[in-house]
């Protein structure tokens, strides 16, 4: 068992409360926490308890969140804030989100005795992945000063019976939130190195296309009189994932594909899909979308098939500031001989906190780059050098 | 209104028969009658009626056909059979089936005063579509002789509440059957005509394709690293629907497709589809199947997808009888300049006779070659014409 008050060097006590945050669940055996769940209330105040231990201050705010805070000497100085989020999906893994905020707060406590130039603030998100109100990044929102999400009348009312008497943080100057996060995807593990810094966070959009072309017996339209929706959509996936591909930056993923009253031996009438498309810079996002739509549409019509296009989100990229990623980098550099430096293909608080902050991310090696799953995985070594790497950057960083 | 005892050269009473029973319905108001559903039954007594306004006996047989027999003096002598079933899918037109049944009395009532050289047997089957229990051609298979189908458990249980005394007709020999048709195609309309002959009905393969790669985050697992089976499905389905078409007489159609918990941000780790192959001629289909097999497992060896291939269905195909074929063209020539001669990719109670007898089929233009749709539609001009072909048809044929 780590021994309370020293360093955390090895990463044990974080890697423990990992591992106790992953039992705490609304849907035994697998791990479920949702926004304002009962398991979520019980992971906050454990998470409540480690940042007392840590010589942290504990409040929440109305949104939910819990904060760690130690003040700093000058009432006037900024706040640098350093956590993630302890909502997860359903049957999550136990690293996404839980792993940084227990990191964060292992550096608060290997920095208790270290005099800070800001107020420190440890985060514990309410509400990242939005699996309750289908609304992503309640508890970052909030938190960056976007305070209507706390309004719309579900929240408003589940706000209610949970927090009648919420912690309402003075005026402040929020200065730069970093966050430590599971890489969720597989460039680390193939470089071989447990670390590396986010230069971007993706924007996206999300459409929806519909393609209607004509239903009809599986065995009496001859092929070259057919207008078969699926056959379309065929045809556009193959080309939507070409175009990715050939693209420098882009992703682009189609989820989900539904035909209309589906049958063995009925030609499609009517095939809707959606397209995922996620680029760091928003031009080339947008340069994207419009080729696609351009492709889509003409593949379409050369099939005599209607298309109709539907956006469904349109999300901007959040760059990462170059100075705090820089700093992280060179940091990094201490322990690995290369820093891989990532576009982050997936959502975080930290690109919520954007708008309002200075940002930037240490990302950690995850075994296949596999989340969202129960066989998510990050090691205890990386799980060390990560909390190392925050402790030593929370000590330099000069807001 | 048609008077009764002439011939209906116009075709008005068997398009008024037409209209009658699209009204006898079990989910008005759209037309759906099933095997042994109410409706059916009811089906049944209207179409009695008019077998005996034709001069014929009436009987049901334990499957629940309805049989409209005019005896041979000869008692020796074979049977030939004239019709098409009652029962439809659901939300049908009202001409799949119906038209051969209408048609066919017409021709009976039109001989009725003819001297044929054997008993002539005017069927209704009571289950082409296979809607109720899943089994196609209930009815015609039964009357080929193919006892087994009434004695499944749930077959035989429906049966017993309907028909504790049926009739068992007396032994006898099953010489031909001849049935017309909606093409349920467009070839017909196609080519300006209303009438053609069928030349075999294509055999039929039914696969199911699993493929199962990876899911991943839509946004974080680059283009080069992904193993999406959607993406391979879709590649799948464009070869298929490309090795269709460079093909002779194959058509192919993907007319399912689902995936494993879809989500817009997911890559799809695991997707299915089937594929209906018909042709013709057996060996060609199972050629077609076998290249299909092939390919679809290099394409997703390529992808590092794991390919598992289900036959769900291989019914063979049914040749024609040529000379009953011929002299039903040579009749066809008599009306109209052409008689186009095609292969029936959709399956028929004459396939199901296939094994018992000669065979053959009129086909019959349906406007856009639409079918199992209310939107059916065969003109009462083409009708009077079938009605016309099949009488001098049966007063021609020599068994």
């Amino acid at each position: 068992m780590h021994s309370m008050g020293l360093p955390d060097l090895s990463g044990e006590l974080a890697w423990e409360r990992i591992a106790e945050l992953a039992t705490v669940t609304d849907e035994p055996p697998g791990l479920t926490r949702t926004f304002l769940s009962p398991a979520l209330e019980r992971s906050k105040r454990l998470v409540g308890e480690w940042m007392r231990e840590a010589g942290l201050e504990v409040f929440e705010d109305r949104i939910g969140n819990v904060i760690g805070r130690r003040a700093c000497a000058d009432a006037d100085a900024p706040v640098v804030a350093c956590g993630s989020h302890l909502d997860t999906v359903r049957n999550a893994g136990r690293f996404d989100g839980a792993l940084g905020v227990v990191a964060a707060i292992s550096a608060a406590a290997a920095l208790r005795e270290t005099t800070l130039p800001y107020h420190l603030e440890i985060l514990g998100f309410s509400d990242e992945e939005g699996v309750r109100f289908q609304t992503t990044y309640l508890g970052s929102r909030f938190y960056a000063g976007e305070e209507s999400v706390a309004e719309s009348p579900t929240v408003a009312q589940a706000l209610k019976r949970h927090f009648p008497n919420f912690f309402q943080p003075p005026p402040r100057r929020l200065a730069a939130y970093v966050e430590a996060h599971i890489e969720q995807g597989p460039v680390l593990e193939n470089a071989g190195v447990g670390l590396g810094v986010v230069t971007s966070i993706a924007g996206q959009t999300r459409l929806r296309v519909e393609l209607r072309g004509v239903a009809g017996h599986a065995g009496t339209v001859p092929m070259n009189m057919r207008r078969d929706a699926l056959a379309g959509a065929a045809e556009c996936i193959i080309r939507i994932e070409n175009l990715a591909r050939d693209s420098t930056d882009t992703v682009a993923t189609v989820g989900c594909l539904d035909l209309e009253s589906p049958a063995s031996n009925v030609i499609p009438g009517f095939a809707s899909f959606t397209i995922d498309i996620r680029n760091p810079r928003d031009e080339s996002r947008w340069d994207f979308v419009d080729l696609i739509t351009s492709e889509v549409g003409g593949l379409a019509g050369g099939r005599q098939l209607d298309a109709e296009f539907f956006t469904l989100l349109d999300a901007p990229a959040t760059a990462c500031d170059a100075a705090m990623t820089g700093l992280l980098a060179e940091i990094v550099l201490e322990q690995q001989s290369v820093c891989p430096q990532l576009a982050s293909g997936a959502g975080h608080d930290a690109a919520a906190l954007g708008p309002a902050a200075r940002v930037a991310m240490l990302f950690v090696r995850c075994r296949g780059g596999v989340s969202h799953h129960p066989e998510e995985y990050a090691s205890q070594e990386d799980l060390a050098a990560a909390v190392s790497v925050l402790t030593d950057f929370l000590r330099k960083f000069r807001p």
